[in-house]
């Protein structure tokens, strides 16, 4: 990408030792890739002062700007502070913002500051403080030479806050940012082999254009990049991800960072239509994921997890007949589900699972990772078998929920579903 | 911990970019770390050979396990294969077991070979094949001098299950491993510094076990350390976690790898209860998060997410009367609607969330963070007021599922909540 290139370092054993995803990098990545600046090393040490300082010198030298987390809060394991004072011989002293910053807080929360939180005034000299609004350690900003370097808590939404609001603008007093476009391309609903041949070809015709096929857990992203403003390349470019884009289209659900039920939501919101949800399979993660969205309720108006037949009788409506018959998991209990709790909550359209998750509860004819999806409108419906035959009950549940979207997604523009 | 450090390379632009998190690296942290193999490095780097070949060089010199991830994939930016021959000088030849297995695969699931699944038969001079159960790439085994290098795909199912069928039974054959005791304290409900403040006396007279203070998104866990196996020291250490245990005991969950829902989940089922969960600010989380434990049909009947005042009055029995006078977002509709479920789905308990996700709807009186939950038993009913204060609706979402599970608990246990 740019020639900026940062390091991310991470301490923490607590990572080291499996206990805590590096959620943290993955954030810091994704901001300095919109920034323009790439990300090409990331790191993660144990909280030990020599592995500390040996991972600032070898990202000193091939690393423009060095961002570590961890090691900042205020119990005696947090060492960072000290190490910072070791590197950039730099003593800590008291630091009349990070006491004004600590005060403030303590007096809106209306707690007492406790004796540990009271070094947290201590800072290196010469380096900038930059606020914590979430917590009680504040972000700090050292450079020398032509490398920069931030520190921050390993907290989430501590590190999240200061970063945005603190570093980010900080950045462009240092770093001068060229130009990259991106595109995604972001599908579900078929096997990234399948997805390749169906575009291997005219991919092969523009080899200079990076393209990543990226798979998750719920489908896979096309990624494409490119440096530069030239403007013939440029419109060659946008040709490419045309010719791409038509050929994928029907599996194609957003060109943006975003996920299947933020997409559904929109669709629904923009043509005025309610939804309700009946969960058996899924067991409310389609409702989680739908009330993820800030204003879900102007079009979700709620749902039922019917985890038993009594439930699915006497809140869905299904009926006893084909629940003797053709047994919960089937595509007939399914479509009842839908128009049950669609008539229930008086709901423009509805989706509803019913299925095996797993790893329990196979039978010779039902094995595990069966399901059966539902979507109606109020004047068109259809109703799926899936196979997903994993022994991951949480898998099974983030292949149902998605599928379950897809449908109805596809059924609202009208194609085959 | 032991002696035999382990380095993990990710390989992968997509982690670098930010696109997706590396939680392959927290997996097999936590795997080696119950072997008895600490993790001390863990490295991501871009998909170019340059970066990926200096990477393994380093991590040659400093660590004895070598597990790097990524760029096994069938498509042509996978270059992960084309390294190892190059670094180990070890050709790529067709390889029967490989051959034979991606054969099954496709046979298996009736699907016809793509052409660019051929390439995948392919292995280095040496390797050794692990099977890949869930896809198309094998792991591969490489050893040189006392170091031993493993290389996995990136797709996180694939990996594991090749890494814990494959990989772990191999490592015997390779490494002695050294005794080393761990014990996990998870609290819920008390902050950080408030928890290091009730213990610090006592941690601090015990300044040679390592004590790591965690939080996470939900809580702090308390994790002890002890390496060897020495009767003395070990009785010391069991002394030490019973006083911390003690002083903390109303805020410990669990002292397992378990999350709070799987805890609750387990009490009701020893007492054979039944619950039930009506939702509003949480969404469908508590019921999800329920519905991820296998065997959860047991114990747990199902629920409403009821978004709607018209949901909460038709399928909960809140009354007119409530919502009028004390609105939604309120204790008396909380309680309401935890009765409410608990009649309709005829449970033994209830949980009921209600509030503001944020980060429309607050009014002057009613911010975005504020949170009512109840918990209800046949005999006993207890209803809460939460200000979560935070600006971010998935966060507070999960902080009002683990306050509800918590409630529930505590009720449960008899503690006062």
């Amino acid at each position: 990408m740019s020639n900026i290139y940062a390091e991310i370092i991470t301490i923490g054993n607590e990572v080291l030792a499996g206990y805590t995803v590096n959620t943290n990098a993955t954030f810091i990545s994704s901001r300095l890739r919109e920034a323009g600046i790439a990300v090409k090393w990331v790191t993660t040490i144990a909280d030990e002062p020599d592995a500390i300082k040996q991972a600032w010198q070898t990202a000193e030298e091939r690393a423009r700007l060095i961002i570590t987390t961890g090691g900042l809060g205020p119990t005696p394991d947090d060492m960072t502070k000290n190490c910072i004072a070791d590197f950039f011989n730099a003593p800590l002293e008291e630091n009349a913002r990070a006491a004004e910053d600590l005060k403030r807080f303590f007096a809106l929360r209306k707690r007492p500051m406790t004796d540990i939180n009271k070094g947290q005034i201590l800072t290196p000299r010469g380096a900038r403080v930059i606020s914590n609004p979430v917590g009680t350690a504040p972000g700090l900003v050292m450079s020398r030479n032509d490398r920069v370097f931030a520190f921050f808590p390993g907290v989430p939404a501590e590190m999240k806050a200061m970063f945005t609001d603190g570093l980010m603008p900080m950045l462009t007093e240092f770093f001068d940012r060229p130009v990259i476009h991106t595109h995604l391309l972001r599908t579900t609903g078929i096997a990234e082999s399948r997805l390749y041949e169906a575009v291997s070809d005219v991919v092969k015709q523009h080899s200079d254009f990076p393209l990543s096929f990226l798979p998750r857990q719920t489908g896979v992203d096309l990624r494409f990049t490119l440096i530069g403003d030239e403007p013939q390349t440029l419109k060659r470019w946008h040709a490419f991800i045309a010719v791409i884009r038509k050929s994928l289209h029907k599996y194609i659900f957003t060109e943006e960072e975003r996920e299947l039920h933020d997409v559904l939501l929109e669709m629904l919101r923009n043509r005025k239509m309610t939804l309700s949800v009946a969960e058996s399979f899924t067991g409310g993660l389609i409702q989680d994921q739908i009330t993820d969205i800030p204003g879900a309720s102007d079009v979700f108006l709620g749902g039922v997890v019917a985890y038993s037949n009594d439930a699915k009788k006497a809140l869905l409506a299904v009926s006893d007949h084909t629940l003797r018959e053709t047994g919960a998991v089937s595509a007939a209990t399914a479509l009842e589900m839908a128009r049950g709790v669609q008539e229930r909550f008086q709901s423009d359209c509805s989706i509803a699972t019913t299925g095996i998750a797993g790893p329990g509860g196979a039978t010779p004819n039902k094995p595990v990772g069966l399901c059966y999806i539902a979507a109606c409108l109020k004047d068109h419906e259809s109703v799926r078998e899936f196979r997903f035959g994993l022994n991951n009950r949480r898998l099974n549940k983030l292949r149902g929920a998605i599928s379950g979207l897809e449908m109805l997604r596809r059924l609202l523009n009208g194609h085959d579903v």
